[in-house]
């Protein structure tokens, strides 16, 4: 029996955790937690009997407690803000604490995480983007396992499984393309919210389907893999990938190229990172080779969509330029969805921000979140 | 340093094999051994010094011993027929044994060599095809690493080496087509030897070439599998990829199928074997995953190439099945090729001789080499 800890209960990753969990009989949810969501989250209740809740924004949790006060519900204890996340993610009886939060509130709750010792399953790739020079010294010292948990760094993950100590000669990222691509920038600039939010393979939330729309995403993990996996910048390449099948690759020394293929569904390597090593019966369908036919693999657009050159900037630059290219695009994102800016304005704020950002190059925790807040105050 | 024999040096995998010991500094050949070429032979007696070499013909081994006579090389003896093979096999010095003889000749070496505990880089897969249910055995019992030279062996035992366990759900066997795969039998009967030794892919030799192009290689594979990764018939499937750039697919229970890519290069699957689990610089090209565009899958088509449905049915039916589909395969080929018989005619045979034969359900090694024999005397 496996006990975990769902931070981001509500959002997609989270409720597809939850799907894993009902396909599966022997995980334990003790703690759940999200920032607003308190419908879904009094049903998460009702099903799973947690036996802490968090709800991010202190009004929520008032709201929630109201909502389980008729006293049918008495196992489980209510917590709010930062440190009610915390309290769900040191939680004693925790093995693993998956981190399905969107954005940067992920990290503490992380640090936290890992300093109590629980395996991280890693949804929140904010975390690693900004702060993986401060959680992978510390994942090591506590000797915790991160278990990636996006497709593209399961797939890497799981295709380095047998690299017996062979360092990987290039990591391929593969990208989806997002629903835009082909086009040009004077064709992008017209692009709606409601365009951009269809993504023609991944059921995701919102932010990080305009992430995917816009290549931030790709841009997240290849400096997320740089974490993961211990490579630089050099050494991850880009192919896109419309289909979403192959997941990733990686090539060896040797020229030899080992991918990790199947359907573009995240119960997948959410089922791989509860239960890794072992592997079961799958939530999702199977792929079928017989009915495929063709693996397009095409080449990515840095022209039309520089998000992409743009991270391999921060990457390079290191230091506190990926918070600033992280949390420039959250907020651009979140102008975006509002129309306040472009499509094409997102990536031309976050150009914006990197290069009038003062570099600091070894930040520390309270760095990246001042860096963070600073431009979530623009 | 690691020292090796080759069996069948002057063929397709031996000349290949000292391509790529020639490109590292670090292995010492010990002993070769070829059936004819006493050409080729004594060039590499000149550049690789071998203590024995064998050549299975005793004609040849005069004619070699005559070639050496002249002094200036003295260190190397020569030895003549399959007592010369032993010896090659079980030379006290050699780690490994490379067995990249053609045809069922491989057998008795093969065997001796796990007897006296050399690790055996297998290229001869009517070894397995043939023996399997006596060489897997002896290697435990021995402790010997069996590593597959085949591409596609090479590739499925690279997708399993992070399975952590994890028993395969199907083993998918890619096949090239061969050149005249989409042609109907009608049109096949005309095929000539020419045709059918010009491979859009791999350059190999003759037997295997032709193997190819009926599927009867494929078929070969299909029952090597068996034995090597200790699955059942129905766990391994067969689709079509005519670049020949995936390898071959391991697919796990819960829906993940880990692909092994890479150039067609026998140079590659070679290295990988005699140096396992170490990955060095290729003697190969890379892949140019960026100018890929698409790989294609296609399905087999069992009705114009009946190789495959045949070998499943051997393989079903076991014991000294898979030998006569063999054998008769090695004596088909060869009458193809003297223009004997037909392209489709060589299935015909196969077939014919499958529904001919007397089970034994449980055959030893001289029962092995009996059947092969009556089937060679035809």
């Amino acid at each position: 029996m496996k006990t975990i800890s769902i931070l981001g209960s509500t959002g997609s990753i989270g409720t597809q955790t939850l799907d894993v969990v009902r396909n599966n009989n022997d995980i334990k949810v003790a703690a759940i937690a999200a920032n607003t969501n308190t419908d879904l989250i009094f049903r998460q209740i009702q099903e799973f009997s947690p036996e802490v809740v968090c709800m991010y924004s202190e009004k929520a949790a008032l709201e929630l407690k109201k909502k389980l006060s008729d006293g049918s519900i008495t196992k489980t204890e209510v917590v709010a803000g930062m440190e009610g996340l915390i309290t769900c993610a040191t939680l004693p009886d925790v093995d693993t604490v998956v981190t399905a939060f969107v954005g940067m509130i992920g990290i503490r709750p992380t640090v936290s995480a890992i300093e109590a010792g629980k395996d991280i399953a890693l949804a929140n790739k904010e975390t690693m983007v900004t702060a993986g020079h401060i959680i992978i010294p510390l994942a090591k010292k506590k000797n915790v396992k991160i278990l990636p948990v996006d497709s593209e760094h399961s797939a890497i993950f799981q295709c380095l499984q047998g690299s017996a100590g062979n360092k990987p000669y290039k990591i391929w990222l593969t990208a989806s393309g997002g629903p835009f691509f082909g086009r040009k920038r004077e064709d992008l600039k017209n692009i709606t919210p409601e365009d951009a939010l269809k993504h023609p393979n991944w059921s995701m939330g919102k932010k990080i389907t305009i992430d995917s729309a816009t290549m931030v995403n790709k841009g997240l993990e290849v400096m997320e893999a740089k974490w993961l996996f211990g490579v630089e910048a050099d050494d991850i390449d880009v192919v896109v990938q419309r289909q979403s099948i192959i997941h990733s690759m990686v090539e060896f020394t040797d020229g030899s190229i080992i991918a990790q293929l199947g359907v573009p569904d995240m119960k997948l390597p959410i089922q791989y990172a509860l239960y890794y090593p072992e592997r079961r019966m799958p939530t999702a369908s199977r792929l079928d080779l017989k009915t495929l036919k063709e693996i397009h693999i095409d080449v990515p657009d840095p022209v039309n969509f520089p998000a992409l050159p743009l991270a391999y900037e921060a990457l390079k630059t290191g230091g506190s330029m990926p918070t600033v290219y992280n949390a420039a695009n959250e907020v651009a994102v979140a102008r975006f969805l509002d129309r306040k800016i472009s499509f094409t304005g997102i990536t031309d704020f976050i150009a914006d921000q990197m290069e009038k950002h003062d570099l600091i190059t070894d930040p520390s925790l309270d760095d990246i979140i001042n860096i963070q807040n600073e431009i979530f105050a623009l």
